[in-house]
């Protein structure tokens, strides 16, 4: 049976483990809506626009290791660009598939709609470059190599990649055979080097101390990275990108590693070690305390996708995987002994007092249970969330470097439906919930049942702190009635309420979580009550800017 | 007193007639937010996210002539880039000021949020560049020349601008005097003797006919247009895109020339003409009623903004403006009689049935008035009001060439904006609402009335008439219950209904008019109750798209 090029690569994303693909349709893009409809095996998620579709997919690679999207040529793929961004930046391969209008129809230089006017048809094309680890467009003729070579940077990078589908070729046969994708491996003596340097700084380390990073669930090894934790019996922290990566219930974590501005102990620890063995971390602003961590390069190991950091030598071509499983076997076991890992501790307010930020993360924390999915927004809420201790197999998501917001909440849903029968609870602010607010109802129409919790504070209080004058009004927003939201949407039967109390909050969180249906609150906080870390940011903007 | 980087840009900005600045603020972009609400004579605009608040300043272009807008690097600059495109296809000047990282976190090639992580800081001023007539990074030395350049840009092309300013930059002195914009202007001997071209064949014709079009409008040549009709005395039709161009209730109009697809005595008047004269007319798909109009080059003319066509010969380097007033003085008086220009009639059903297209477009034709700003979006709404006879002065403003969906709610909020004594009418597919519903919050925030119309035939009705399987579920949408949406999104007060019978419409109608507060009406249809354009273009695929 002959395949269509949009068969072929459907079925090679099939192999791959691709179940939904995220979008808008269009008519240019109708041969790989189709295709993707007249699929048993694939399942069309309905967005309700392209930038939330392609934030939705940011969430379900965060958990099912890769996502598709399809969009229309030029006013589809424009308008998701920003969510393929956040992927880049953040490590996860999206296959971006976009519908272009027919070879001829370019080829004659057509003003057909969705074009600019000017008779061009690869500016799109062009646009998605820094973006994108890769891109093509797709013909039977270079199907089979372009589907091999893209799947390859896909997984290579863990970054999106781009195929868009002249119409008429979409659905023409393929010609020719695949050929294997080419999986990197290290090299064998570079391996053996890098893991004898590793075993080496680490046996002869007065203390040691282990920050896996975000990398290594990019790249589907936690387990590999777990595996080097027990081995060596030597102690993690995390920093904030990085929060969830192994286990926070594990008896070695010592909690969140941010520079200066919070957890003085874990600092102390860490930055005390004279060996810091990294998996795949990034020294970011937000990931370094606003450049306030003090890791010397010298006393420090970084274990990268493709390549290993000792101290200053740099050992390229060996592979993650391949260094984590030979650690595993080769790192002597150490112990050692970090400080205890800190919760937010009780709730402190009174049934009928307001709600403070006291009482609200520490309940927040409270509520949270064993493989839980948290997804927490740009904002003071997530710099909240981020030092609340997660229970076993739990999991956070956030886009630490990216920080698009509105992501949040479309992102929440591609969690959710990647694992269904996990809780997803979205903790946004209710200025990032405008930005996407709209896609809450795809929860209700795909059945999902989230917890969502808006956290309502009068305005963009982040910047509020960060900005020179608070109360400026740039900062302030349209007044809406979330509570009303869900069902408006179409969320027929969820449990919503707006709460002001801390009484009034625990009572909903345990409607909420009774409820059996989706659950909407609002959390209404005064205009200024800021998680600590979003005050220390606001401390810190010298060095944080610098 | 010394003026800051972004002062002096904002500065001319104001100059040129800018009186709002729309956006979202982020912190690499305080000292642009900062400067526009620290100044008494401009007003920021806050829209609910940046798509949205480059669809808003889209809306204000097209009645203000220009726009403003301003984002964050990267998330917020890449959210908004498919608005800018439409800007770019539609011939709209948007100043897009974008807020940069500081230049010396760009020197040191810093992690930063908002980045790709990879240190560098330039992409996404590469990605804007096929969507933008000119662009540039502001610093205090080249701010002055550079201001000057960009707005001779945005006014030669009417298209968009992109200014960076990277944060420290932005808050330093201008160095240097300003120069003043070179306005194009006309080769003399060009310019007469295009005219005297023009005269001739308009002359010695034996049935001449007006094409007014879209550029008239974009290049602020409205009156010039008309004073060349109305010199004339000849006969005018407009095509899709062109529509109100000129006044519709002025004697000579004849109606929408939509080649084979619709108005069979417009198309056999245009093309029996043996002179046409189209002023800034773009031949596009929708255009030419999916390219089956048949205008003969030879014997038609086309003024472009900076060159005329006269048959196959092309005069270069002659301005629009001055070729119309040239025109109003020198062409014969020909008179010419077309064909009356029809409505849509009255409206067909009673009270207690449901709403059909024979019922619904010609009811919205009778409630338009003089004045009125109609904003119609892309789908099988804005293809039957296309043929509505729209009253004296009154616009209809559609997205005909990039054809982005939920465009037409912000835009409509821009256009509201920028002509707050005129009513602001808007008509949008559900479907499409759906993409940029939350920016009704904002009419009410900013005091506006606008009247909306969400057209809610369950499902993306223009694609399943244009599919190949017109029941397929990529079609489908989540189901809101849109007459509560208002309410939620905090428009106070605010009418709305829902109506599936004719005799509701009527009531709703009536009553959206007399209640001095927004007005939000859902209209309801059977599911495949199409216009007469809609049905037409879905049998006209094999030249839309051949
Ligand atoms: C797409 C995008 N636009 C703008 C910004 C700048 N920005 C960062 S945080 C923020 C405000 C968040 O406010 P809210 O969600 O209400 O949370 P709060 O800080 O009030 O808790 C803004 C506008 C951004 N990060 N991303
Ligand atoms: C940003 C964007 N995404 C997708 C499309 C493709 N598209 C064109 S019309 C349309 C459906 C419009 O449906 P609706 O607004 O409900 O109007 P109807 O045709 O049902 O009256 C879609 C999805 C588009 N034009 N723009």
């Amino acid at each position: 049976m002959e395949q269509t090029v949009i068969e072929y690569v459907l079925s090679r994303l099939k192999d791959l483990g691709v179940k939904d693909v995220f979008g808008v349709p269009g008519d240019y893009a109708f041969p790989i809506n189709d295709a993707v409809c007249n699929d048993k095996e694939l399942r069309w998620i309905g967005n309700c626009n392209e930038l939330n579709a392609a934030y939705a997919a940011d969430g379900y690679a965060r958990i099912h290791g890769l996502a598709a999207l399809s969009t229309a040529y030029g006013v589809g793929e424009l308008s998701a660009i920003n969510g393929i961004a956040g992927a880049y930046a953040e490590h996860l391969p999206i296959f971006h598939l976009v519908g272009m209008p027919a070879s001829r129809v370019q080829a004659a230089h057509r003003l057909v709609h969705h074009t600019l006017g000017n008779g061009e048809f690869d500016l799109f094309y062009k646009m998605t470059e820094p973006v994108v680890c890769a891109r093509a467009i797709m013909t039977p003729d270079n199907c089979v190599a372009e589907t091999e070579r893209l799947i390859a940077a896909a997984f290579y990078h863990r970054r999106p990649v781009y195929m868009a589908f002249p119409g008429d070729y979409a659905d023409m046969p393929v010609v020719g055979q695949a050929e294997a994708v080419v999986v990197a491996t290290s090299e064998v003596g570079t391996l053996a080097a890098a893991v004898e340097a590793i075993c080496h700084a680490v046996s002869v380390s007065k203390r040691a101390c282990i920050l896996p990073g975000i990398m290594a669930t990019r790249f589907g090894l936690r387990d590999q990275a777990a595996a080097v934790v027990e081995a060596s019996g030597l102690p993690f922290a995390t920093m904030f990108m990085d929060k969830c990566v192994l286990n926070e219930a594990h008896p070695s974590y010592i909690g969140i590693y941010n520079g200066e501005l919070m957890n003085e102990q874990v600092r102390a620890f860490v930055e005390g070690s004279d060996c810091l063995l990294a998996i795949g971390m990034m020294l970011t602003d937000f990931n370094s305390g606003s450049f306030t961590a003090n890791i010397d390069p010298a006393a420090s190991i970084n274990i990268m996708p493709h390549r290993v950091r000792v101290g200053t030598a740099i050992y390229h071509n060996i592979e993650m995987k391949d260094v984590l499983v030979m650690l595993a076997e080769k790192l002597p076991r150490k112990y050692g002994l970090g400080p205890r890992v800190e919760g937010l501790g009780e709730p402190v307010g009174g049934e009928d007092d307001k709600i403070t930020v006291d009482y609200l993360y520490p309940r927040w924390e409270q509520m949270l249970k064993a493989d839980d999915i948290l997804v927490a927004e740009t904002g003071t809420c997530s710099m909240g969330l981020g030092f609340a201790k997660m229970p076993n197999g739990s999991l956070f998501l956030n886009q630490s470097l990216w920080g698009s917001i509105g992501w949040a909440t479309p992102a929440a849903l591609g969690a959710a439906l990647a694992a269904p029968d996990r809780r997803t609870i979205l903790i946004t602010g209710e200025g990032s919930h405008q930005f996407t607010a709209q896609e809450i109802s795809q929860f209700h129409r795909y059945g999902l049942k989230p917890i969502i919790f808006v956290l309502s504070n009068d305005g963009y209080l982040i910047e509020r702190l960060l900005c020179r004058d608070p109360d400026i009004y740039y900062n302030d927003l349209a007044q809406w009635h979330y509570k009303d939201l869900p069902e408006v949407l179409g969320c027929d039967g969820w449990f919503s309420a707006r709460v002001t109390t801390c009484g009034e909050l625990d009572e909903a969180i345990r409607k909420a979580e009774a409820c059996g249906s989706g659950a909407y609150i609002e959390v209404v906080t005064d205009k200024y009550e800021a998680s600590e870390l979003a005050q220390r940011l606001a401390d810190s903007i010298a060095t944080l800017y610098k």
